[in-house]
């Protein structure tokens, strides 16, 4: 597997994109910022998603999950808008999203159900149509293949991200050539401001069919993007949605571990880059925490403890100030729900290799000889004499590994996380009023 | 039902109290605050108990669970110390555990297992059980009556805590004259800085039978210090115990509905004071807000959902920034697992009168007219046309109540909370470093 030069959505061969500012968000510096992308495959892609699974759902995400029902072979185009999240807009909503659909069909001269569509922004406030509609023919005429354009439809989907997030990886399957995924994404640390949205728009130049594809999304998600967080906070818009194209002319079946191996193992890697490119982004956020939890009695079990340390307020904070509270992180792990015994417990802090932070978690996800640099603070559940000042130095580092391993089974799981720092109360707090 | 003037755990006949400065908590200011509690009372009492069910539970919480098991109708005593929680300690812990537990019965003249304990303060540091001892023959000799030394008591298990938690109400059994329940509690905001602790000790001069005890302790405790939060972390050593002596000659039994319907409610209005005191102490906390969910598929989803709410980040962050925003509360909503349908939600917000703060949250958890003051923000899952100065107005008050009825159901739960602010940060992450 290798990673694509300036790779990004449009890297996969037969993909185009393009983005337009239609006045969505605000005016910056007296300029209106890109706030339209449209991403489009020359032929019919089979199609997977996986959305957010709050009752509150948007009506973009209501829409996508009723054309996806319907049709998950020929899809052939993604809109997406930011600036306004079309969630929380009752029957009015639910006609803008119709509108989005059917107006950039008719712009690309497909049908309605060949294409989805995603918006993220501020919520309960009525998208404003004819602007929308001018916009989606002017997309529409720009749509080009090649990294800028790909790089202007990343752009166009942020928020209060602070940086485009996207990524390209090629791998070799054997005796069929190469096939290329790509991807964009955006999200501040699964929160902005006004909604915790999460977006991500994947392609690939595979021949995958529709229900693989499908099973091959959620588990590279349930290995990514479902495990980072910043606050805990869902959104009502959270959406990944993953085209398939063929054009590479290699094809992805469930009975070839050959090509299926490799195929799944790029895919996680790039879901999981994306959803680390997110918590990099987070929201106020001074550090970038891997949270490594084995010893599990089941793999749920796991992912329960590492992400309740994750979001625990009381973690976070001592984690924004540096400080080496191992009696907070094994408190959160006591309160997850997941059965252990204190007197089996170990935990570790380490700092984040570079080498480390680009492999995938799978990878290491066990308790053997540590990396170097890491340094034990507890043994069977009571502290271990360690010098406070090398702790410190761990703990002083922008990027850190804390493991804890549970000695109550198997059960391994890797989250993300960052710190909760006051940047975090002041852009929260401060943002509408 | 009426409020005792400078009511506290030793207004109940029969029991007196005590505290002593023994050095575990770091002096302040040249003094040694108090920090070890002791009540007792005259006679065998029937004990019940509510303990964190964090699997890393503290060595005094262990033992309490011992001891309760094995006597829960001699108990005579509750020993309390803070500045040490005893919790990650090992077999030492345990051992010191015992100890006190054992010294405090030589000092008493009793068997250990009609003794109680409980700790709370760091982790991991091991009891200097030379000076614990000592302070427990000093405060042992000095036990009394009377509101003073149980005010001492109260002030004795203060950690971060900005004021002691006391209260004592008195009821009329009929038939049988007045009984009354006293209780002390400490935690600012079930957060210490270094463990979320929250314990509290109630008396009561009643005769109940110990398993109707446990039962009307465990149900006021669910309505009460199960329904707070400030940031969803529980503690290791979080313990409620009460004692009930019959010294009032008045006994309430499960048969007897005259007795037992007063009793309980005044049981849980004690339990819901003093737990509100620990929300209005809480960390940083600038506003004390009360989350009403009505219309929710069941009691239990209510509760969820409530609680989801109040321990959102982003939800807490807005009410810091005075922000009305509504979206917040409804995406916390809609992740809470609880099934409803976003179009038959509504939300109102308004102030909280000082009449309701000090009435059972029971008696108004419908969805029926709003209070006055109160402004409808949402409606059918939608927006209301409401004036932002008007909600601006409500959310800037000290004292907020927000109504979210889902239109699901008839499932109802009150919960309390406060905002997450600067102070909070500060406090958490500057803690230890």
């Amino acid at each position: 597997m290798k990673i694509v030069e300036d790779g990004t959505v449009t890297s996969p061969q037969g993909f185009q994109a393009a983005a337009v500012a239609s006045g969505l968000k605000k005016q910056k510096e007296g300029k209106r910022p890109l706030d339209l992308a449209l991403v489009t495959a020359g032929h019919d892609c089979t199609a997977a998603g996986v959305f957010t699974q709050n009752v509150v759902a948007a009506a973009p995400v209501l829409l996508d999950r009723e054309t996806l029902a319907a049709n998950r072979t020929a899809i052939r185009a993604v809109l997406a808008n930011a600036g306004n999240a079309n969630a929380c807009t009752g029957m009015a909503g639910e006609a803008a999203a119709r509108g989005m659909q059917q107006n950039a069909a008719l712009a690309l001269h497909l049908r309605p159900e060949q294409v989805l569509i995603l918006s993220t922004g501020v919520i309960g406030v009525p998208l404003p149509m004819p602007r929308v509609n001018a916009a989606i023919d002017a997309v529409a005429r720009r749509l080009r293949p090649g990294h800028g354009h790909g790089d202007a439809a990343a752009r166009a989907i942020m928020t209060t991200d602070t940086f485009p997030k996207q990524l390209a990886v090629q791998v070799e399957l054997p005796g069929q050539g190469p096939v290329t995924i790509g991807g964009m994404a955006k999200g501040a640390g699964m929160i902005h401001p006004d909604m915790a949205t999460m977006l991500a728009v994947l392609t690939t130049d595979a021949a995958v069919s529709a229900p693989l594809l499908q099973e091959l999304l959620q588990s590279a998600v349930d290995l990514s993007f479902n495990r980072i967080s910043v606050d805990g906070d869902t959104s009502t818009n959270d959406t990944v949605l993953l085209l398939a194209n063929g054009s590479s002319g290699a094809t992805v079946e469930a009975h070839d571990a050959g090509a299926l191996a490799p195929f799944t193992q790029a895919l996680t890697y790039l879901c999981t880059r994306l959803a680390q490119m997110i918590v990099r982004d987070g929201e106020g956020a001074t550090k970038f925490v891997e949270i490594r939890v084995t010893g599990a009695p089941t793999r749920q079990g796991a992912v329960r403890v590492a992400q309740t340390i994750a979001t625990s307020p009381l973690v976070k904070t001592a984690l924004a100030g540096s400080d080496a509270n191992w009696g907070r992180i094994l408190a959160a792990a006591g309160r997850a729900g997941v059965p252990f015994a204190q007197e089996h417990t170990a935990l570790w802090a380490g700092p984040l290799s570079p080498a480390e932070a680009t492999t995938l978690p799978g990878d290491r996800e066990t308790a053997g000889d540590m990396p170097p640099g890491f340094l034990q603070l507890v043994t069977r559940g009571t502290p271990t004499a360690y010098r406070e000042a090398e702790a410190a130095a761990i703990f002083a580092r922008d990027d850190i590994v804390l493991h804890l391993d549970l000695g109550a089974g198997s059960g391994t799981a890797t989250v993300w996380t960052c710190d909760l720092t006051h940047g975090y109360v002041t852009i929260n707090a401060d943002y509408r009023s």
